[in-house]
């Protein structure tokens, strides 16, 4: 499988690049980047030095892309409403796209455009787009050429909870997902507010209580649900590079009882790779997924307040960005779905 | 005003002894600790050289800390347990007593046994005690010889929140609280879980659903409530030295309006040196309060789901230990609430 | 004291700021900074919030300054080059100028155009400044109104170095000398290499082997030593927010022995508030000194190399910038020493 | 080729645990530790699970292993003293043994005895085993069944030096190396002083001038030069989890040019998969090399002292450890060097 990365110069695209290098089935044939073009990139990616690699990142028209014979897969790891200039025209040029933006991750237009403020540049799209979350969707290049590859806080609360929706665990009302997320998720832009000295020994909330990703989350969610779903979400950034871990409150349907969440998770994860279930008593922590594309969980019910409270935690750079995109690669293709990712 | 320390070795009782040494009106006459017996102080807290700190911790016994005539008032930094063994004797001698630990914030012998797992030491106290947070309880040794200070995560809950409950501004059903908390929290003991590389790049939760402190917010909030008030709370540790940041979730009661919410904080805690509100828009930031006895506010009114969204940040072994028993003490001796802490 | 800050939205500015808030003898009438013009000091800086600051940015023109009767004083915490802008004209006007860049800290025109790579906008004044370190020069206005207050890295190695090379205990030849600094020491410029995920978990040199301040640093050794002095000085960056540690290895003049170092030193700064001698066998370590305006010293003798080796940790924001500015001040207005630094 | 870990518990044997796994011609037989008997691994180390490993860590006796005929080749992850007892059997039953301790890295017993301070347990092996920095020693079986493997401030000094010393392009006299280690370095041990809220926010020296590892450190220089080499070498801690950065001051000897250095380096090292030579002006950093077997070289020539300095950065865990353990295995048995490290 001949790949190419547009736009990686941000740390998901540079984490993307170091996982498609030591991919057994896939090669790298393409690294793109407007501020980075020209440069070698082991040069900017200093941790890739003496792996062998000798691209140089380019900056291809997307007129040049879509000629590209060679290459039959490209990544997209560019900013909401970039990568649908770029998507459609390597789509229509009969190219797969897995693009890592929140472009094509809504149903909705309107929603779309309510978040982010701005018309979606290619609404067609958004019915054909599959949203790719490899444990919960069906994923293959019949269903879409157009995979739109969640990000780390929608992996974080959607893999816990969305199920616990569908097999009416857990009410729809009333449910509150915190999140506590690595600098990394800010992206690399040198603003004031990402400097070490102001991050660091520095915690709190931010964008709540309509961060641009809550969308997708409850479109999701309403999705599994089968009904409208409102939830309450907030975001916070804690001083480390990597990981995100959020904590949901949901309230029980019915009869409050750990091991029906137990069971409802084993189902569909317990043959998965990358899902992690935690033993009763046990907390996940950014710290033990750091550099995997593995998400832990853990549940526990609260009699007190016939609340069940689901833990996990993953790599916001890995299972949140890049190693997801890889794993809905590796299903597509066929290939093992942990191909490159242990 | 002078005063002794019992039990200085831990990171509350470090940042106590800074605080009195620099207090206009109090002198610290004693420092004791079991483990540091016979060092100078200036040794064993190096951020005190050359401040001119001529003590040294001794390890006298209860019997005569009583009969010490030079002092008047003790602060316990001493574990749930030890804090009564000492409270009580020195009560008796006519000493007044502000206790650190959790043995006399609770009013109900019974949920301490169920919270702490064993039988309180002296349940006939547990009335006679003040609970000390000064911008919500009415302090004066007239009241009561022994004050019972909050910690660090009661008080980041329960002053944005008590307050709202009593006004019913906020209902009492489906409130869910997240803490995230620097690592001098878990205290200063020689355990791997808090080395460094364990919590460096790490975070997540723990203790939940049922942390100690929980007890006694419940407790507080059902008596601003008039009724049983039960919440979900989940603390979090964050890889950094100090600060906690609280995130709540609350349904409004009646009509969802954040100025009812601003009108409600600012008639309580306008004129109080150590709550700040924030304008519309901005969070809590540990790092903006770290090194100080501040509190920071804000509110955010979602209607999607019909709910606030309090925050705070606070430093936990300031406001929520030392420099709130420090502001108890001001407010029962008539100094100036913010002698010493500013 | 009336004083007024040129310049305060850096670290260095900001750190400044709150000390003269505090300052007993001295008041900070005016702030002006740029780039933050017109915003309220309390809102720019979060830490000082409650503290009854009522002061605002302001911008005004080099000769509003000059004209303003109402302040003696002017702290310049402005880069190289644009100090010399507004000291000049101020000293004109008969103000009092204590300049925290390094514009005036040279004896020589060339050594600046050497190190800063351009000429000296006011050679004349070079020989009429004071070098401010308040433990090794004499300082009263009457030497000068316009004292240069040396930075952090100079402090860290004149300190332990200065006196011993003037007392002949140390060779002169092959001293080498490392340091580690925290973030805050490169400034607070938007840039990506210092975003907090560039610089946590990392560490390295930079600007070897001819760092700006080596320029400074070798001026004073030589003038000490009365000998032309040259020295290998490699600075790092560790990932922390404050704090300098500097270890220097120099060979012995004679007879290699502890003790002289240690009374060298005692006689120089024993009866100095801010340096402080550790016993044998200890080691200086920024978190001791952070939040000070002290420097810890210590020495070790190597019988095996002949060498001393002297360690020194301060805080770079306070003892290695505002602080000593303001400890300057404190000796030439007569004030105690540590007047509003303890 | 079947591979046994005694004592994985501290970070370097998790580390060693994590790359034997990977590797593509070991396998990892058994895992042995006391404090972990009986744990399986994926519990201990959290970053293994999902990798498939089914091993539990256990504590047979001394003969136990040496009578296991499918264990070929023991890696000691033991401290100093113990390694050596169980070293001498497993040698005597005819293992090969790489061991990361001290215990075999010297060839004197005398100065074994000087810097450990205890008598030598096994004098008799000194000379024969091989001191295992495959970039400067040749390795195999042959030669000798026990590989001392040295660990991370060695190998940071070892590699940019020893041949320029061999070279006589430096002076061997008056020669400073300064290392910053992260925390990990300190090992896993539950003392105080490692704790988070202590290291956080700290840098400062330790253990000079007389740290033990400078006896293989000046053992080696001397073998390499040919001559006593005493060194100063100044150790300290940077809060970090990972990595040593190194910058080692030497007076050059002949012309002083930046490129015989460049030269001699590009000669020895230009062809090995793990050194690696920064173009001019770039200086390593501790998070362009952490996660990763490589060491990375700049060289800097300074005219003003006549000096170059030598500056190093790696992870104290990989080629400060377990990698480079391994990387001698590859090497003694043929493997492809970088096997199982890229």
């Amino acid at each position: 499988m001949k790949t190419c990365i547009i736009g990686a110069s941000g740390y998901s695209g540079r984490e993307l690049v170091r996982l498609l290098l030591d991919h057994p089935h896939a090669t790298l044939e393409r690294v793109t980047s407007r501020s980075l073009d020209g440069k070698k990139v082991e040069d900017c990616i200093p941790k890739l030095r003496g792996k062998g690699c000798l691209l140089s990142f380019s900056n291809p028209s997307i007129e040049e892309l879509c000629r590209d014979e060679n290459t039959e897969l490209f990544f997209l790891a560019l900013p909401h409403g970039a990568a649908a200039e770029y998507a459609i025209p390597l789509l229509e040029a009969g190219k797969k796209v897995i693009d890592l933006s929140a472009d094509f991750r809504l149903n909705s237009a309107e929603t779309y455009e309510e978040f982010y403020g701005q018309a979606h540049p290619a609404p067609e799209w958004l019915d054909k787009a599959s949203y790719g979350l490899p444990e919960l969707h069906e994923l293959s290049w019949d269903n879409s050429p157009l995979i739109a590859s969640p990000g780390c806080y929608p992996t974080s609360i959607l893999i816990p909870l969305s199920i616990l929706l569908r097999e009416n665990i857990v009410k729809k009302e009333g449910i509150v997902a915190n999140s506590m997320s690595g600098i990394s998720g800010a992206g690399r832009n040198a603003t004031e507010k990402l400097l070490y000295c102001e991050r660091n020994e520095s915690a709190g909330p931010y964008g709540l209580p309509k961060h641009r990703h809550l969308s997708e989350i409850e479109e999701q969610l309403s999705n599994f649900s089968s009904n409208d779903v409102v939830i309450s979400f907030h975001p916070h950034l804690a001083p480390m590079n990597r990981g995100i871990c959020t904590t949901v409150s949901a309230q029980a349907e019915g009869e409050l009882d750990r091991e029906k969440v137990v069971d409802c998770w084993s189902a569909i994860y317990g043959h998965r790779p990358f899902v992690n279930l935690l033993p009763e008593g046990e907390f996940p922590d950014v710290a033990h997924v750091a550099g995997t594309n593995r998400i832990d969980l853990s549940v526990h019910a609260d009699p007190r307040t016939g609340r069940y409270v689901l833990c996990s935690a993953e790599d916001n750079l890995i299972k949140g960005a890049g190693g997801q995109a890889i794993q809905s690669m590796n299903v597509c293709q066929g290939y093992e779905e942990s191909a490159g990712l242990l």
